[in-house]
């Protein structure tokens, strides 16, 4: 294909139809985007109109076009192309004239740029390793899947500031990234400064900062903010990513809950099914129990049972041996039409994941056609056992039961892990269960405010971050048995991937003292500002983030969050166009005092991230 | 002061104006804000009301608010506050009733928080150090100006968006922070990544994504960017500001003005001047021949006038040395009312500086009432030279004249930065001069597209910097004296300070190349991607970036940007409340594989920045 860049002043228009111009989708997007005015494209630039835009009602117009010419033949036929659509074009020689709505009749042209050969053609149906098309970014851009996923980004970020500003009086306010390291605040970008040892880290979020807005008197801010974590290498992570972060005075859950399903509301495409507000609500110890993860997709049932009592009498060996224990139960999930669809192989796959990942073993129990129970174990479950279980379950004809014994929690949690699995396969094979035009957003609360550290169980950590206010029932709890407190901490699902959470934050200074320095153990020193501020006549403040590439990157349905963002790094947190990161000079380290220690052989191999607690909201 | 935080649920309100509430200013700013609605400050929070809102016409309604104890005495009066105002409480006792338009009595009231002594006083007469209140920012922040200067700020761009994304068509498009080093780009943050002695650089400014972004379709860009630059400790600078950066395919250099002159009339403040369209254009030549800078205050006259050919034929010898070298020049400025105003000791002060900085001698004149002269070499003037001097600067009584003699941009300069001393004497003596309500927007243009290296005038470096077209009438000159070429290069100055510059962009890969490599002797391995992509198709293309941390500051009025941002670091970088940078244990440097060089005591004196050009727009 050759590109060329065309200026083409242009005249008199004229007939027949040549079809829909194929990308109208961000004229619309944008015609629909502000009730009062369609925003002018052609303004301040060479052009009078979009390549997109032209209709019959424009015959006879005189018109001025730019765009890059998509197909030429003998230079007498063109097609121009733009970010908004394609037109054609006729340099006047003979009447001939090609089928169209609308030709332009060239008076004068003018050839703005050449073009190499392109290491790719942008047509969609040409299928291109990301590797490449990463590394011709500006290239892939032009694509119809770019264009519209950035401008429906855009779109949509200019919808939420209208409603959060426009309608709610919040203000914007833009806070630092080069800043102190927080406690325990591995995954934090270092930046060297010009004193010798001193160094910013790069914010993970606007955290302290927002909450210190809260005591500043700036009592509804809001921002569009860059974060920055370094994870190593992680898929579908990015080393800088955008979270819309929000924080508020004198509110509680619920204000914040109904303020984000406003938002989201106000904000969601007009190309895309509405959402219904108020979004549910559920219990993290809910979402764990029926769905094994605190972030389930509700959009389909299979969820996690308890039949526990069901076997309290059994014969068979190992389930009497786990409900012999205190915390021992038996769960199961029903896979509908699950002995349809599902292979014995993919039974074995399932139970060795079981097996490899959680030390557990799964029972499968088929259903066929009439009704007969065909299980490695059916011999043993009592007939009696057999009908509770239906009835529990309400289990069909063509039904997979997959069973597991053991502790609540990992029981759910293998189960849950199960269910998507089950989900993918049945997909695989054809049965819709998760409506890809579906948007199920969720909330999820009453999360714990501690866990126990895995490394050292007798050890606290945050739930969510060490801000986050006890729930007010529990808050006796703390000084006793604080892994039982509740946090005021809320979480939003959609489709089973977490796309926001936040907190109400702790206002009083020496409950915030006694959580971080006696339960967590932190260093309080680094925090000693907020502290302080605390002192202050806080007011009782909470908030909430969002992730605003993972939300882009379901509406749109992306493969990846690469795909709803400009210029991504690889998954190993390089640009693959301009090779950063890159060496330096040793003369530009200087100013900085600082040297590179070259790692040895053995050394490399310990070079990977080591987790710790995220503080953002 | 007393503060705490104070829940009220109220009950039906009263009589007797209070006065008006002190700081209704981001009430009615935010009233302005949206034509189509007043935003709601109430919604999805415990209050009914903001403590400002209330009126007569609320008058027994029953209210919830939230705020701050501002005054209470007895137990008996409050005085409640938030960010919007004041308003008066009475916990029902008898029936005492102060003066007031409305006053609330409460029926149950919540002690939010405490309070500690603060360590200053919340009211705008209390004088504090700067280092004081940048310690405190939380509560520095709840000041009427901070609070005014902030909330202008989110309400402006908030304008700004709607200007670039509902009414023209613009995509916000984020593009990333960490990158790759550009050319010469010292001044750039570097920030360790996880592979030895690979590094990111904190972009300077979106120059390279925006001109990607051309390439690649998204022919509207803007961004409210965040960039870094690593100046040291300079004064009024910032290692993170926020620029609005624009790009356009297709557009011309009056088509940026004609947009940046419909952005600033769109987003300007309701309670200043209204700025009046287009504003007024200056060459580079004249600018400086006429004020002496590239960033003239046209607020007032005082204009640099060359007078060479008045002294001819002078007896004064050293004028007769100067005018016999072929750059040799004499120019003066006339201070009106200087002879009134300014005393022997200012001009002392001005020849001082002028020798000191500038190596110039500077001739004062002094006219009195009796249009005398009175001068050091008054008697050498002849009559002819004294009438052609008064008709050329319409010199008057009791005006003062600065004479000086040299090359002429030397001279200029040296007069540019006099006129502006004069200015401050002036002012300080009580003569109004520069009107701080008048904002004056000045586009200054045809700068050269290169100057020579002051450590090495034989090589060339650019003016703006090295993707700027050149003015398509001194192309030709490229090859043959590329110091006379001017660039498609515009700078937007306000009341004397440069506050956005752009330029039309080379989108030629061939023209661009040359410029890099032959005329600039830059790498141009680092800027590959950038010269594939021009090869690629590159659409005719140019932007501008606006420094918002400047605009505003002059806007409001404040007397430094540290006063228009919420959370700055000091003149040294410092973040003066969290205490960063800072330093960071050894095993955190690890994952990074640097260490720090500690320096030598000798070495710690060469520490300063390394100044070098800017590769923003």
């Amino acid at each position: 294909m050759y590109l060329g860049s065309w200026l083409s002043r242009l005249c008199r228009g004229l007939s027949r139809p040549i079809g829909k111009t194929p990308h109208p989708i961000w004229g619309s997007l944008s015609r629909s985007l502000s009730s009062q005015r369609i925003p002018e494209f052609s303004s301040f630039v060479a052009r009078t109109n979009t390549c997109g835009e032209l209709r019959s009602s424009h015959l006879g117009q005189e018109v001025t076009l730019c765009g890059w010419i998509q197909y030429r033949r003998q230079n007498t036929f063109l097609v121009l192309r733009d970010c908004h659509g394609l037109v054609q074009i006729i340099i006047p020689q003979d009447e001939k004239m090609p089928t169209g709505e609308i030709e332009i009749k060239v008076k004068t042209a003018e050839l703005l740029n050449t073009c190499k050969k392109l290491p790719f053609e942008i047509k969609d149906f040409v299928k291109k390793t990301e590797a490449l098309r990463l590394q011709y970014r500006y290239l892939d851009l032009r694509s119809f899947q770019m264009q519209y996923n950035l401008r429906l980004r855009s779109h949509m970020v200019m919808k939420m500031r209208e409603y959060l500003c426009n309608l709610h009086g919040f203000v914007d306010v833009e806070t630092p990234t080069l800043f102190k390291r927080t406690p325990g605040g591995a995954k934090e970008f270092l930046v060297p400064s010009r004193e010798p040892g001193k160094f910013y880290s790069l914010t993970q979020s606007p955290q302290q900062f927002k909450q210190l807005l809260m005591v500043g008197g700036l009592d509804r801010y809001f921002q569009v903010a860059r974060c920055y974590r370094d994870e190593g290498s992680r898929p579908d992570r990015q080393p800088e990513f955008t979270q819309i972060d929000i924080e508020m005075s004198f509110v509680d859950q619920t204000g914040i809950q109904r303020l984000i399903e406003g938002l989201l509301q106000y904000s969601w495409p007009d190309d895309k099914d509405p959402v219904a507000i108020p979004f549910p609500s559920m219990t993290f110890a809910e979402a764990l129990a029926t769905y094994g993860t605190d972030k389930p997709d509700i959009r389909f049932g299979m969820k996690i049972v308890d039949i526990s009592d069901v076997f309290r009498n059994t014969e068979i060996r190992f389930l009497q041996d786990v409900l012999a224990k205190p915390q021992g139960t038996v769960k199961a999930i029903c896979v509908r039409e699950g002995a349809k669809y599902l292979r014995r192989q993919d039974v074995e796959l399932i139970r060795e994941f079981a097996a490899h990942h959680y030390s557990q073993e799964v029972l499968p129990i088929f259903l066929n056609a009439k009704r007969n129970w065909s299980s490695p174990f059916a011999k043993f479950i009592m007939e009696e056992e057999r009908l509770e279980l239906t009835r529990l379950m309400e289990i069909q004809e063509e039904d997979m039961v997959l069973l597991t014994a053991g502790e609540h929690e990992k029981a759910c949690s293998l189960l849950g892990k199960l269910r998507l699995q089950c989900a993918d396969l049945l997909e695989m094979r054809g049965v819709v269960l998760r409506d890809p035009a579906l948007f199920s957003f969720l909330w999820v609360v009453d999360f714990p405010l501690f866990l126990t550290k895995e490394e050292s169980p007798t050890e606290l950590e945050s739930a969510h971050h060490p801000f986050t206010a006890p729930h007010p029932s529990d808050i006796h709890l703390l000084h006793t048995e604080p892994e039982k407190v509740r946090g005021q901490h809320y979480d939003l699902v959609l489709n089973g991937c977490e796309v926001g959470g936040g907190s109400i934050r702790i206002h009083d200074a020496q409950l915030q003292r006694y959580i971080l320095a006696t339960l967590l153990k932190e260093d309080v020193k680094l925090l000693s500002h907020l502290l302080q501020a605390l002192d202050y006549g806080a007011p009782p403040h909470g908030g909430i983030a969002l992730g605003l590439d993972r939300l882009l990157c379901l509406i749109t349905g992306a493969p990846s969050i690469r795909d709803v963002i400009a210029f991504p790094k690889s998954y190993r947190g390089h640009d693959l166009m301009s090779n950063a990161p890159d060496s330096v000079p040793l003369e530009e380290l200087k100013p900085y005092h600082i040297q590179v220690s070259w790692p040895t052989d053995s050394e490399e191999e310990d070079a990977s991230a080591t987790p710790s607690k995220n503080l953002n909201s």
